[in-house]
């Protein structure tokens, strides 16, 4: 039975109050102590977790059992580190992308009294990891492997922002610029490493399983996995049903470099391209309207269609070529896909 | 003989080296790997380096002999390390506060096409610490002790940020929120761990001196140095010559939680305090200037000299009374000391 998001928000208090304690030994003011609480709770509670809870139902799948109190305890706690990895990097995004709205309540930094207070406020969400993990963890001898895998993780993570926010800048519409190879590079770097590959390889050092060959074979699969779940996300912001969807997406407004503009750069006529140059990355309902136009007249809805299939069948290949011999188990990788195959949102 | 800045600049090149390798293997588009690179480089290079300096020299200190030339390049990395964190603080800090220029540059954010992208790189200036620190002290048996030092020193860092930044919004002032325990907080948390603290304790690690009682004697005269460092700081701010300075004190204007108006508080009348009140943190010069003649009328300067006395011995009391037994010795305290008494810029 895979962990629930209320079984897991149930941990959150605990690890809290373990960063409320760390700051009192320093004599934290009370009002800084207070504001570093209410700063995890808002951005670090209150989304789906899939991330985090990945971590559990991958330990619990690899051991082949129901976790123990402490297990579960343990595996949670990892799960709430990439929680909080993420919390630090979506309270500075919001910043960067200016955006409005996170999780249907206004960003950290347009909150009363935060603005940008909340780079400061981001810091200290991603200091909390390695306090936590000091806490937790030091007596197991993959500690300092997890350590260097939330550094190296997070410099992936940056390095793809990085490429994102030269690739498109949210005030300067350059198409030359974008490209189906920085598209990918971002997609992996920005978002399959730190969302699918940290979750498992947490779960594989946890449950003693992180061999090379195991470390290899979930690389191997779950960036894959990763970039197909991105290209989808761009898929669904422009042709899934807002009210299924749950928002109404943005990105041809928002100048992204998303899969659909760079398909679409690949196959248009000089005409077509022009229609592009003229309309996309405009805050204008007019012009993202004749964006939308094109991207059907070029069956981008069919593009990815094929390409969904393409990629599915290609990961349940190398699901199907997984030597399980060292304790990873195909389950593991059948479930991700199982979740975001054909998703609406 | 102490290490000049010039020998020390000339080991920074080596380490963009190292940090462009890494992102190359996971083959970064060029724009984004040149936009690293220039960040690293007007970021982290320009400064006095005081705190990356001081590994070299503790480390030497400690030998009691000239270091080798691998010596000098791993005490230099580590003097680096130092940097980096600063630059990545100074990023962040400079858009927090609205500053204007660093260094006699403009602020990173901005610089052209920079802006918020800013939050990203100095993101990246941190990571690029670990990414080293595991390229060349991933074999030492102190490695895990030192990515815990620099956690732990970011972590407090970034504590006495959240208490300065609550205590002096740059655009409410309010002086009931000043108070010397505050102040204190953040001096001791936002600069005194990261400039005395952590250069001495790398070199104890470095030198393999880093035993239990010399890191509590360390600790325990560098943290009241670095207070009177920062009170001593903010003295200059409002009473050295500005020619000889560097610069024109901006604390008054600013709304400064700083040693003066902390003590100017402690001894006004209840007129005095209006004056505070009315003139304190105004973006106005003849504000500005009501508020430095009742620092002279109160007799600030004079303050300062008896606190600096006080203070100065005190902590050469401190060193007299090191036990040299462990390795660690009188004379790095010495030569820390020399360099900020009676300082005038």
């Amino acid at each position: 039975m895979p962990a629930t998001l209320k079984e897991f928000e149930t941990v959150f208090p605990k690890l809290v109050e373990d960063l409320k304690e760390h700051c009192e030994q320093y004599k934290l003011p009370q009002q800084a102590l207070k504001w570093f609480e209410n700063s995890l709770n808002h951005n670090t509670v209150g989304g789906k977790c899939n991330r985090g809870l990945s971590v559990i139902d991958t330990a619990q799948t690899i051991l082949g059992r129901k976790l123990t109190d402490d297990e579960f305890f343990r595996t949670a706690s990892l799960g709430w580190f990439i929680e909080l990895l993420q919390a630090f990097f979506l309270v500075s995004d919001d910043i960067m992308d200016s955006s409005k709205t996170r999780r249907g309540s206004p960003c950290w930094y347009l909150m009363p009294n935060v603005g940008m207070i909340a780079i400061n406020d981001a810091f200290m969400l991603e200091s909390s990891i390695y306090v936590l993990l000091k806490k937790y963890f030091r007596q197991e001898k993959y500690y300092i492997d997890i350590v260097e895998l939330f550094h190296e993780v997070s410099f992936q993570t940056e390095l793809g922002q990085t490429c994102d926010l030269l690739t498109a800048p949210e005030d300067h519409v350059d198409l030359d610029n974008f490209s189906l190879e920085k598209y990918t590079f971002i997609v992996i770097y920005k978002t399959a490493y730190y969302s699918f590959y940290l979750p498992v390889v947490l779960a594989l050092y946890f449950t003693g399983h992180a061999t090379p060959k195991n470390l290899k074979a979930a690389e191997d699969i779950l960036i894959p996995m990763g970039e197909y779940f991105q290209v989808q996300d761009d898929y669904l912001d422009n042709f899934a049903d807002p009210s299924v969807l749950g928002k109404i997406g943005t990105d041809i407004q928002d100048n992204k470099c998303s899969w659909l503009v760079n398909q679409a750069l690949k196959i248009c006529t000089p005409e077509q391209r022009k229609v592009l140059e003229t309309n996309y990355g405009r805050k204008d309902k007019a012009c993202e309207a004749k964006v939308k136009t094109l991207f059907d007249e070029l069956n981008l809805k069919e593009k990815y269609e094929q390409y969904e299939e393409a990629r599915v069948t290609e990961i349940k290949q190398k699901i199907a070529e997984l030597d399980e011999s060292e304790g990873l188990k195909k389950e593991v990788f059948e479930e991700f896909l199982r979740k975001i195959y054909k998703r609406s949102k």
